[in-house]
This record gives structure tokens, sequence and C-alpha cells, in this order.
């Protein structure tokens, strides 16, 4: 299976990612296929998509891929294959010559978020972060007693949510007073981190007050996307007591400009790896065979971090840590079945991700929080600058990839953003 | 100020809230006027709005208020001016022939939510409220440090959210296992609440990264409606630590499908009641003279309940419990505020809740979590029922008027809602 687009190879015409770009004044929807884009709407408009039914051609004529996901596997493998059959070494001439004009250089286009998601819910999937976090604060109780039975997630905010690429204001925020009786302060946050996941996008959704079934989650999963949770440590560990997160989080989540779907992912499905001797089986439903079969992903996630300092020396993003999906003790079937189990409704586009993904070892956790513990302990960058925190001028990149013996790789798009410093004083009153 | 529409009255006329109705396959916005609503995007099209530029206009005739929401007070007023106009006595003869067309009976109107919520925020202002849970799980310690600081918050579930009159249905759910080592339960709730809150509708949104000055927060309300956060107590126990109410919150959230616009709340304004001695002054970015001067709102509310045997025995819906938003701790311009200091951006048509309402006596408290301490002390009904919790059958009223002498009353919509069974399985998978 070759591409006859110029640079295109096997692993391209596999992935085939989904994004969204600017065009004047419209955004068009599109798939990534080597250094280039192509326009999916263009391709409808000259009749490219004509062998697919009316509504998936419509759909691929809006501005966000909302309407897709709303139809189901069977279109969106429809519309997958027909790509491929465009971009394929086989494909006519002339129909080469069609799709050649709306193909447009990567690296001029500006990309936007392809999903309009009503809804963000962030996971804490990762039992490693979660007794690491624990033992920071808890240290005679690290892990809580509901962990291992409930997929504890939380309500993000999904209007911050900004495509990868957006820079990101370091928040002000408040902080808990230095003594007793003392006024808390209201500064920018010192203790800013980043959060490595993967969110799944929801393609069709469920009627509230009819749950999903785990056998049933997977056709609900369109693809995946790399995300970083932004999260302020000094704001957040002052304002979550009873209800949870909110403003430590709520100032920007970046998420990476291409969907997978999962189409591509399918061969790279694992086995859970992280029960542990003496774990309990969850609740009935949360269990599946195919699930326990293979309902994780073997996918490789690495946190790069550049400074200005390396930026002007000329240094490439510099590695901070490295793990895999695999490590999570909660699945993306599991996530879904729990998360409509009392009825609440999913709808397209709805983001789920996993919290953050850390494995056993240190160097695979994938938060400063855990790697400094707390701002205890600030890391070693490869250029000898030291980190307990984020600071102005950082830049953090989130990069996955599947790789396994025989099969083509797939990358997934990379999440990067850039620290800008806070407003100095909040707006002034009109 | 009198109204020609039949049985309207000067209350009437002073409140016209809005809502959207359901006529064939459109949703059109409307205005409540008496028993009766009126069509505005039908006015529109008849030309009676003529008067008002061309984009509030085209705002009449969408299916939601968001368009309007988004233009700002001044669109705000200018619309509720003219509609004043139209229905007012002194409007001429041929007028009053025109919008008598497009006046339809309210009790054969299907309502549904006149907003498209995005976001939906849940905040903690009453102390009264977060005292008394307080001292349910934590006696020694009852009221968090950080509460006389921070206007706590969470995000909550936008998707669940429904229009006051659709059926609630009881969730299933996880509960904590009954001793140590055993396995937690999954199972319809049996500790079924409601909130009784109100929702602050926000009109025109902020950019990320530039938070709302206190001092302009007012001008980003549209209005507000009753909200009941229904809540599955034994679920949320369970699962909320370490971050936040999930499931035992996102299976529905109630909101009465009438907005009251802030310029009819505007005259019962009053200065925050609920300071105590010694209480902390809050930050800078919390504090405005206005604000301090009349921030709240002098709403009386109640929470009425209406079982299968009290409506069989022809009662009317029994009172629960009454209070006053007026002893809320923190006001709607803190938690716009404070929700946007960090950079996060509100969109037209959020909800900013309040939290539970509660007040200092014990009758005041607005949820049976408070009322029953826990489910432990069933109260007792006016026809000689008794609940710990809530039954399937049960119907929740929510109520609210502002009276002052001198002052046409204000009533607000009411929201009503009734518990169904839970399912009994969970769907089989396909």
């Amino acid at each position: 299976m070759r591409s006859w687009v110029e640079g295109a190879n096997e692993p391209d015409l596999n992935h085939l990612p989904y994004g969204a770009f600017r065009k004047e004044d419209d955004v068009r929807l599109c798939v990534r296929i080597g250094a280039w884009l192509l326009d999916i709407a263009a391709c409808e408009k000259d009749g490219l998509l004509d062998s697919l039914t009316a509504n998936v051609r419509d759909a691929c004529c809006q501005p966000s891929l909302n309407a897709l996901l709303s139809l189901g596997p069977e279109a969106w493998h429809a519309l997958r294959h027909r790509l491929r059959e465009l971009l394929e070494d086989t494909a006519p001439g002339d129909i080469q010559t069609r799709v050649d004009w709306f193909l447009y250089p990567l690296h001029e286009a500006q990309l936007v978020l392809p999903v309009d998601a009503g809804g963000y819910t962030d996971f804490y999937a990762s039992l490693h972060h979660a007794r690491r976090v624990g033992e920071l604060f808890r240290p005679d109780n690290p892990l809580l007693p509901n962990y291992k039975h409930v997929p504890i997630a939380y309500n993000g905010r999904a209007s911050s949510l900004v495509a990868g690429g957006t820079p990101v204001r370091r928040p002000r925020g408040q902080r808990r007073p230095v003594s007793e009786g003392a006024q808390p302060e209201f500064a920018p946050s010192y203790a800013l981190d980043y959060e490595l996941e993967l969110a799944f996008v929801i393609g069709q959704g469920n009627v509230l007050g009819e749950p999903i079934p785990i056998a049933n989650a997977r056709e609900h999963l369109f693809g995946v996307m790399l995300l970083n949770d932004w999260s302020a440590r000094d704001v957040q560990a002052w304002e979550y007591q009873p209800l949870g997160p909110f403003l430590g989080k709520s100032f920007a989540t970046s998420v990476a400009p291409w969907i997978t779907p999962m189409a591509a992912l399918e061969p790279f499905r694992v086995a859970p790896v992280a029960r542990e001797p003496g774990d309990p089986q969850p609740l009935p439903y949360l269990v599946e065979a195919a699930d326990l079969r293979n309902g994780a992903f073997d996918i490789e996630v690495e946190v790069l971090l550049s400074t200005e300092a390396s930026r002007a020396a000329g240094l490439e993003p510099m590695l901070v840590s490295h793990g895999s999906t695999r490590e999570l003790y909660w699945t993306a079937s599991q996530m879904v079945a729990h998360h409509t189990s009392n009825g609440c409704n999913l709808r397209p586009g709805d983001l789920l991700a996993t919290g953050t993904i850390s494995g056993p070892q240190r160097e695979s956790a994938g938060c400063l929080l855990e790697l400094t513990r707390n701002g205890v302990e600030a890391i070693t960058l490869p250029n000898g600058e030291r980190r307990a925190w984020l600071q102005d001028g950082d830049e953090v990149t989130l990069r996955a990839r599947c790789e396994r013996e025989g099969l083509p790789t797939v990358v997934l798009g990379e999440c990067v953003a850039r620290i800008h410093p806070a407003l100095q004083t909040l707006s002034p009153a009109r």
C-alpha cells in the first residue's frame, strides 16, 4: 500500500488523522498525509466523495467533525476507506490530478480544533499517578479505598480547551495563607505544571437515562488526541476541598490538533497491565471479555521541554519523561461504561481524558508534581537548567507513537504549547 | 402601567421572563405575559420589531437565547423595552390586533430550555449549607479553612441539564462497601436528594486569558432561573474523594424553563447578610463598593414536595423548606470575578449556580441531606408520610418570589420534576 502523494509513505496512508484548518474565512476539515493536508470539503465539492451517502458528504463540509461523529462507525469507515482510495497509488491518474489541487503544505496551515467538545471529562486512570500523588499528601494512606473500584473522574472545563500551538498564559489565583490566620495571597501561580494525557473523542453519544454497556463502548469511540491538562498546583491545593479542582485547571487545557482514528490504533491493542496481586475484581458493569483481552493500548508517550535558554542554544526539546498508556488501570471502555452508568449522556465530540499517564518508575511520571515531589526536588534538565515548576517561556511538547514489529508505526499529532507571563494586574474595570 | 392582554397585570408586564417553546418542527423564543406566551420570532417576522437593530432582530429568530445573550445589555434592554411597548395598554389598537395573533395559551405550550448552556458551574455559596454538611462529615472541623476566602465551586455536567417538567430517572451507581474488604454495591441510589439553587445566566462572555473585574461583572449577567441539582448521596459519598462530585450529580440537573431578566430583579437587590463577626475581608479582586452595597438579592425560595399518596389524596404540594437568597455568602458578581480570575472564559448561556441555598435555621435548609441529617432523621410531611430521601413518584417543586412594599411582585418560573424508577438492569449489550 503506497501513496502517490509526494513524500508520503505507508504509515502516513495508514494513519490519516483528522484535523481542521482555516481557509480564508472558513474552517475546513482535513486529513494529514505526509507533509500535506487534504481539504475534505473541497474533495466533496469536486465530486470526489460522490460514492458516499449524502449525510456523510454533508458532514464533510461542516466546520467541525461533530456531524460526522454523530453518524457512527459505518460512516467513519466509509469516509476513511474513500480517502485512502483517493490517496493510494492505485488511484486513476485523473483522480490524482483532481485530488492534488486540494493538498496544502502542512507548515503553512493554521490548524484549529477539529471537534467542538461540549463536555471534557478528566479521569484519574493511572494507578501510579494516583499513588504517587497520594504519597505526597497522605503518606500513611496514599491510595484511597475507592480507587480500585471506581474509575475516578471529574468534569473539566470545556470552554478553555485550546488547540496545541496556542500560547498559555500563566494564571493568577489564590494560594494558601503562609500561616494560620494570615490572608491568602492572590498572585501569579508559581507552581505551574503540565499533565501528560490522552483524550478519547466520543463519536455517537447516548440518550440521557440510557447507559452504554461496556460491550458497546468501543463503537462510541472515534479517536484519540494528546492532551495537556495544565495545572496550577498552588491554586489547586488551596481550592480543591471539598469539591475538587476548579481554577487550578480551568485557565487552559491544550489538545493536539490531530485526531488519530481508532481504526489506526486497533492493531496496537493490548491487555491492561496495571492490575496487582490481590486487586479486587471490578464490578460486573466494568468487566467484559474483549476489554480484559485487549482493552488497553500500547502507546509510548513522552514529555519534552524546551526553555528560553535551550532554544537560544539551538537545542532540540529535551526529554523529561517517557511511559506507556498500557500502564493505565482503567480502559477507555471502562471509562465510557462508568461515565454513563448513572444515565449521564455523552455527546459527539465529548472528550474523555485519561488523567496523567504515569508508569511505575519515577522517570515515567507524567507531571512535575510527581517528578519533583511537589516542587521540593527540582529536576535537572539535559542542558543543566533546573526546574521545580514551569517557568515563563518554557514550551512543553507531548509526543506519542505506536510501534510493533511488522506494522507501520503510528505517530500521533504532537501537543505543543508555550507558557506566557501572567497578567501583571487584573484588567482595569471599564 | 397596564397590559391589554387578557388577565395580565402589572407584575406580569414588569417581569416578562424569557422562554422557548416547540411550534411544529421549530423551537421559538417567547416571553410570558399572564397566562400567555408571546412568540418573539413571529413578532419579528410581522415587522413588529422593526425599530430594533438587525442583529437583535436576527437573534430573536434563533432557537435559543444565546445569540441575544452575546449582544450584551444594550440589546437586551432594547428588546425588553420594545416588547413592553407592544404589550402595554398604550399600544395602538392595530398593534394590539397584530400582537394578539402571536399569543398562545401557556398551558398548551411545550416548553424547552431557552439557552444552550455550554458550561454549568456549581458554586457552594451558602455558608449555612457548607457548615451543616461539614458538621455531618467532619464534626470537629465543619467549615474548611478556605471557605471564607474562596468562592468554592466545581464544574457540573452540562449535557444532562433538562428543562423542568422532564421526568428524572433514579440513577444506579456504586456505593461504599458495607465493611472493609467487601465489594461495593452497584444498585439504584437509595439516597436521592434535591438541591434548591438559583442559576445565573451569563450574557456576554470574556476572552480566554482576560478576567472580568468585579466592577464589570453585573453587565455579564443576563438573568436567573431556579435549578434543582439532583444528588445521589450514596454514590457521591463513595466517589467524591479526591476529585469532587461526578456521577452522584451528572444523571440530571433540572432548570426552570423561564429566565427572569436581571432588569426585573434589580429592585430587589440588598446587601449580603451572611458575614459574621471576625470574618476575613475577601481579597481585593472579590471586593467592590456596589457589590458590598447591594450585591445580593432578596428572593424568597421554597421547596415543595408531592408524593403519589398526597396527589391521590388531592393535596397540593407540601412545603418542605423556605429561605432567602440574601443568606448567601458570595454574590453573583463575586462568582463571575472569581470564575474568570485565572483567565477562564465564560460564554453566553453558561450557568453559574449558587449551590444549595440554606439559611441559618434548620427549616431553611435547601436539601434533604441537611434536613434529615444524612438520612438519619426522617422528616414528617404535612400528610403524615415520612421521608429520609426521595422515593419514586415524588415530585419536587422549587418556587421563588421577590416581594417589597410598593413594588410589583416578581414570581420566578417554577422548577418542577418527578422521580421515575431506576432501570432495573443496565440495558443489554447489542
